[in-house]
């Protein structure tokens, strides 16, 4: 289920940002439609997948979704090289990096577009984006409103180690904490809404 | 369909291994057996899922793999930060990747578990590995023998910029190259191989 409004729905667009938008949101609860219209006019901004050639030496974007439509992206620390997450995009959310500059992906636990920061304020504004060889894969660098990227608190979502090596060979691994600061609690930061971890 | 052998079958184990390993490879062309018992031995090292307290803040490692058994992996260079590539594993992948502290990934073109480097010699040695706060996606900082990492021949898989900004909008992009030196055609280092990349 997709809504359709004019204009600046969603706040804070990029000072260059012109004319009038048509935006689409996700209605709280129903999703955003991942199949749909919106989709369908993103996937228009992008090239049709004709040889290996094309995809890896050319200069078209021609991003390969998966069966649910998604692509993963890598999201680091410009200024520290930090691996800060890796979220989904689809079609739309990667049309809508490109365009504002600011990193939107799909949240596959609430199947809905997501511009980072907007319930936490922990906004990623895109210094460089770039795709890979085969395009089913895009790694964003990013200055983070605030520093913050993972929605336990911590700086990013990879603050736990596993040990590797054969001294660890059949044994049941035991993960090491590579950082305990937390900045906030998900309950304070995001009150009412479900933890997007699924088990 | 899995076959299984005894001792050192892939070379080059590191000096710290001990004993003798069991070891399942791919029968080129018939894939790995991605739901087999391989896998399933891999499992058992790992923890059941049980809370969401235990997944995001606990020391068990209890990865969450996706429909097809895989979780995605996010490779960069231990000295320099940059992401060199993703890929993905199956819980053997993730297991022996754990154990020899070289990256397996599991090729999901060739359907079949895989050294990085077996071919191309152009091992990666983990030196640090880490997972995210679901549990549901790795990160490997490796040294990488030869320094390269992508099929194509470029250092690193991502050796194309997609232009972002309002300036661009409602334009197909046009993608820039940030590296253009390959250190080999694919050809050359693979004979004989398909291209991994698919459209």
């Amino acid at each position: 289920m997709t809504a359709v409004a004019m204009g600046n729905i969603l706040g804070d667009w990029p000072p260059g940002a012109r004319g009038v938008f048509i935006r689409t949101f996700a209605v709280p609860g129903q999703g955003s439609d991942p199949g749909g219209r919106e989709e369908e006019m993103s996937q228009e901004l992008f090239a049709q997948r004709r040889s290996i050639e094309q995809v890896e030496e050319g200069t078209e974007l021609a991003p390969r979704f998966d069966e649910q439509g998604l692509i993963p992206a890598v999201t680091t620390d410009f200024a520290t090289g930090e691996l800060m997450m890796v979220g989904y995009m689809n079609a739309a959310a990667l049309r809508l990096t490109i365009e504002t500059g600011q990193a939107h992906y799909f949240s596959r636990s609430r199947q809905a577009l997501w511009r980072k920061g907007e319930t936490s304020g922990l906004v990623q504004h895109v210094r460089e984006l770039l795709i890979d060889d085969d395009q089913d894969c895009v790694w964003l660098r990013v200055e983070i409103d605030g520093g913050i990227s993972c929605h336990v608190g911590y700086r990013s979502c990879f603050y736990r180690r596993i040990p590797v090596g054969s001294a660890h060979a059949g044994e049941t691994p035991v993960l090491e904490f590579t950082m305990r600061d937390k900045a906030f609690e998900f309950e304070e930061m995001y009150p009412g809404q479900p933890n997007p971890t699924k088990l």
